[in-house]
């Protein structure tokens, strides 16, 4: 049943992760060919922006080894954004060569995860990225700039609002076209994603400018994207199935299934363009490749039934 | 962290139902003497309202067959509410005399509903109910109406909000002190939560009277909740590790955690009472005797953690 409520965006793009985000926290490397057909087969369901790889140093992701192998499969997808994640320049001087035409960098809002992932202060890692979006941006290309550990921290604990909006800020300044803010290890909860929205906005950071990426580590992904969705936010990374999380926090459920936010849209009446049985039939299909069940709520009510 | 948001209730009740309505979807009937400590552990932790069990005939219902036995267990719980289901005048001939004092009838808003599960139209059970609750409250106990299948119905699909205020008012008519308003088969999203309290508002039923008893199967349980503590409403039903669901669904995962409300309050400064380390503690230890893990993220996340 649709039924609207107020104050809610007419229409939300999923930003889908599952083939990037999800998949590179596999224990073991996904054949390039299911890969392939994994991205199809969410383009097919209606998703039109679809992270396919990164292009980071095989040794620190192997899963994501033949990101040259994958993307040029990609090609017949008119119509579909592919971005791609790049560490450095090395990894941009990989991706443009292949075409992409959607950029994305992995910034950190504290100094620890930034030390531990990044092996760079914030201000290093900000420095790295400067040429690496300025280069991007040259090339015509779009940038998506991700900033982890918004909320809180394994290490620091909570993460004070200012400080997110400091480094999301720069990340605007060195030319991002967008940011993703992450809740790395799942601690948000609505009044707190609501502060740091309105923090943004005194600095002029509008909604248009912002994606929240939620995880479903304590079972808040949902309610989040709702206070997201509430402050205007129209941009939701998910991850079909619930692929995926954060490999510092190993009981972590991970991102936000793409089948439990498009069932809450749907009923919304909030337009996402895609079909959501296609899509759970596909996260069925990747749980058998995987070998086992999809975390996502809606992907194991609906494919258990008759 | 704890970042109140604009317009939340300062505090909610929690009605814990686990060792009601998630016991008795147990395969196999836990012991007495199990129950009864998953009662005082409740307690412990701080739930102050703690649905104890059925008298219902055990031949419907085997799991709570105890119920004569357990109740007297938890007579040393002061200031803690035990409310307990009664089906008929003869449940509630049973629970009166252990002297019960908080009552609780199991309406539903849809008649196949209401035919399968309580072999009656919703007039019929209606009737049955009246001499239920006019009973209780002249022995001067106060009675909760449940109404399952609030918002979609496995038979019927969609509910119209129109015949559920019907069937609420009814309910109030009889003489129920509150409703807790089921969303049986998880598939309400935070538009319909809010177009039914508006309904219910419309005629005069004010958020004070209604509880909100959300089901996980399509992961919605926390963002509906959400749109219900933003509508007004203070109490709110949840089952310690997310234990239960329903028979008649069965990939259903069932009720709201009560830890993942609870994460979701205490960030937000709304005051349970509720001591969330002892109740994981709780939900950790009743799945041990069940010997499966917990359902609910938060469980997982907390008892994972070194």
């Amino acid at each position: 049943m649709t039924v609207p409520a107020p104050a809610l965006p007419a229409r939300v793009r999923i930003h889908e992760v599952g083939a990037r985000d999800g998949l590179q926290n596999e224990k073991s490397a996904v054949p390039t060919q299911v890969k392939a057909e994994f991205v199809h087969r969410l383009a097919a369901a209606g998703l039109t922006t679809i992270e396919a790889t990164s292009f980071v140093h095989p040794k620190w992701v192997p899963q994501l080894a033949d990101a040259e192998e994958l993307f040029p499969q990609l090609s017949d997808l008119p119509g579909v954004h592919l971005p791609v994640l790049v560490p450095n320049e090395r990894g941009l001087d990989r991706a443009l060569a292949l075409g992409a035409t959607r950029i994305a960098v992995f910034g950190s809002a504290t100094e620890t995860f930034a030390s531990r992932n990044l092996n760079r202060t914030v201000a290093e890692s900000l420095a790295m990225f400067e040429p690496v979006v300025a280069r991007a941006k040259e090339g015509g290309a779009h940038v998506r700039g991700y900033l982890s550990m918004c909320f809180g921290d394994p290490w620091e604990g909570p993460v004070p609002v200012r400080q997110v909006v400091r480094v999301a800020k720069a990340l605007l300044d060195l030319g991002c076209d967008e940011l993703s803010l992450g809740d790395t290890i799942g601690v948000a909860t609505p009044g707190h994603v609501r502060a740091l929205l309105g923090g943004l906005g005194e600095e002029g950071v509008g909604a248009d400018l912002i994606g929240v990426h939620f995880h479903d580590t304590y079972g808040q992904a949902l309610s989040n994207t709702l206070a997201a969705l509430q402050h205007g936010v129209t941009t939701v990374d998910a991850s079909a199935g619930g692929l995926g999380g954060c490999p510092y926090a190993k009981s972590a459920t991970g991102n936000l299934a793409t089948e439990d936010l498009v069932w809450m849209l749907d009923g919304l009446g909030i337009e996402t363009g895609v079909d959501l049985a296609a899509l759970t039939a596909t996260s069925v299909w990747m749980a058998e490749q995987l070998g086992r069940p999809s975390p996502s709520r809606t992907v194991r009510a609906l494919s258990h039934k008759e």
